[in-house]
């Protein structure tokens, strides 16, 4: 954990505080937070293996029975990272945090039962400490929608990472005809490691020629040829924040096939960057960017949802989809991504990410969209 | 997927079948799959989304009944890697497949406790088809922790990849006094990919100096120095199959307490090898290496397990630790990686990757165990 570039910290216990208040809200006693990354953004830990007691009861002295439990691997890590709280080293950590909310006879314990599984569940309740087990799904997941200034700071740093990781791909000379998929991919995560990222977002997305009608492609040995679409889906992560970033490229002149897809899919990405604003429904953003393509009478092409919460994992909430029934929030931090997908032709997604803000969105990823000839 | 350097396949209907003889022994009449790496391991799909039913009841024909499902991303993709299962596209992929066990009376449906979320199971249940889920947990994962030649061959390929990146590193003077673990564990990643790893198993271990004594360091900007303990623990991914090595170097001439500290991890090691054999009990391999550090008094610095399986994940079944119930089987693959760590001054920790055979383990990471000095 490191301050941004503008000096600022994360505030863990200010994210605690905000959690308290949905803890009264769903009348839970305290909350068992299991996932990782839900730890991460509550305390700043980020080893393997961890179990976290937020408690909601004692407002007058909040952090005291606020307890954080790992392993004996991360005896000195923990006490690095979260200075502030009471730490328990246990092999069986949960256990040993459930048997503390026991002692301390917490009543309703809400649990991730979006995240627990059946059989942790199981152990929870047969442990016999007399709580009553809550299922309370998705409460850190809910505030990580809205990223604090901290958190929009390593977006920012993350997106800045993958657009110049590009720009060093192509100044390179790295996309041409004759280099693999697998090469290109490389070499991008190469120069995204030289610009400061600390590791790649998701397994890095290039496909050449029918290859870019996979919507979802992982790189081959399948050599760039003149006239291809290369489609490059990539990200960095800074500070444990995700960017993801889509560009479709030509690879010598387009052809008027080309040309015309290309300009669908800009112009339905367009229209939904416009339509992000708070207080509109997460469906509605992707149906803006579907009306274009459908338009166009290739709705059945674009096979996917338009785009998805992004932060410290690479998808998270809100989804952009038909089915998105989420409400948008000033600091919510999404991507844009239509894509219309010819099978064994050819295909073209664009994508960007991007915090949601009141007078339009701010734009995160940088590189052009228009169609880049290489 | 590919053939490996042997020509191999991967007999993915041989291990479904594998997987009906423990269905039977459950008393089950199919189990639903939701694990994505247990899917790979029985199919050989790579998407980011799928269901698996696989049904036990109708030896005859007994693929009749066996169906995978994912989403409109990977249409093309499951019908280039699963050309021999019945593929359903839907959007709400476990329930589309819930729903056809339910059309087909399927009875009592298996699921995977140690996988499936409290709100995923309640979610079948509600489903409303009528079936009875019954916890059936780590079926597959008990196959798995025996690997077939191809997985074997996939093993070897990896550990080779790590080998060759760690000489590789050594060669061009990537280690040396000056550089910072961040850059030597960019190096040492980057290696492995130019000798053929698709992925990296896990964040890179590079802990140099007192960050040597920290289990599980995440590279900083650290930077070594003379006479420092460098702790490397990395792998690379082939085939999705998991390399998983540790070496130890020192930066100059070894001091004679790390030389005796490094002999005292190394004799620990090979106790822990020698002790790998078919119908052992996974906890007594790790008392055999760990009696030999706590005969030296050390036993309070081995903070964790002495391994564990490797696979598919790079931390599968069986674990290798005090708690570890398993009794070990050929053809199992396991990490043997003793570690002495003392906070504030360094630490020592030596791993390898071993299949465990009749006569004795087939060693995968080949790397000299001798204190090396760079």
């Amino acid at each position: 954990m490191s301050a941004d570039r503008a000096g600022r910290w994360p505030d863990y216990a200010a994210r605690r505080s905000a959690l308290r208040s949905l803890l009264v809200e769903n009348e839970v006693d305290a909350l068992l937070v299991t996932d990782l990354v839900n730890i991460r953004y509550l305390t700043g830990f980020t080893g393997s293996n961890a179990t976290l007691l937020v408690h909601s009861w004692d407002m007058r002295n909040a952090e005291d029975r606020t307890v954080i439990g790992t392993d004996g691997r991360y005896h000195s890590q923990i006490a690095e990272q979260v200075p502030d709280l009471r730490a328990e080293i246990a092999r069986a950590t949960a256990r040993r945090i459930v048997a503390l909310a026991g002692e301390w006879q917490m009543g309703r314990i809400g649990y991730e039962s979006h995240v627990v599984t059946v059989d942790e569940h199981r152990g929870f309740v047969e442990q016999g400490t007399g709580l009553e087990f809550v299922a309370a799904p998705g409460l850190v997941e809910q505030l990580r929608t809205v990223k604090d200034d901290y958190e929009v700071e390593q977006l920012r740093a993350a997106c800045a990472a993958g657009d110049a990781g590009l720009a060093t791909l192509l100044e390179r000379g790295g996309l041409r005809p004759g280099r693999t998929e697998r090469q290109v991919a490389r070499d991008l995560e190469w120069a995204m490691f030289e610009h400061g990222a600390e590791a790649i977002s998701f397994e890095t997305i290039v496909a050449t020629g029918v290859n870019s009608a996979v919507p979802h492609h992982r790189p081959t040995e399948a050599v760039l040829a003149p006239g291809d679409f290369v489609k490059l889906d990539f990200g960095a992560v800074i500070g444990g924040y995700h960017s993801d970033m889509t560009r479709t490229l030509v690879l010598g002149e387009p052809s008027d096939w080309q040309r015309e897809i290309y300009a669908l899919v800009e112009e339905s990405q367009r229209a939904g960057r416009k339509a992000l604003h708070p207080g509109v429904k997460a469906a509605d953003v992707d149906a803006a960017a579907r009306a274009v393509i459908e338009a166009a009478g290739h709705g059945a092409l674009f096979v996917h949802g338009l785009g998805h919460g992004v932060g410290l994992r690479i998808h998270e909430a809100p989804g952009i989809a038909k089915t998105g029934t989420a409400t948008l929030l000033s600091g919510v931090a999404v991507t844009v991504e239509p894509g219309v997908y010819f099978p064994g032709r050819g295909g073209v997604r664009i994508e960007d990410t991007l915090v949601v803000r009141e007078g339009g969105p701010e734009l995160l990823t940088h590189t052009s969209k228009d169609l880049t000839v290489v």
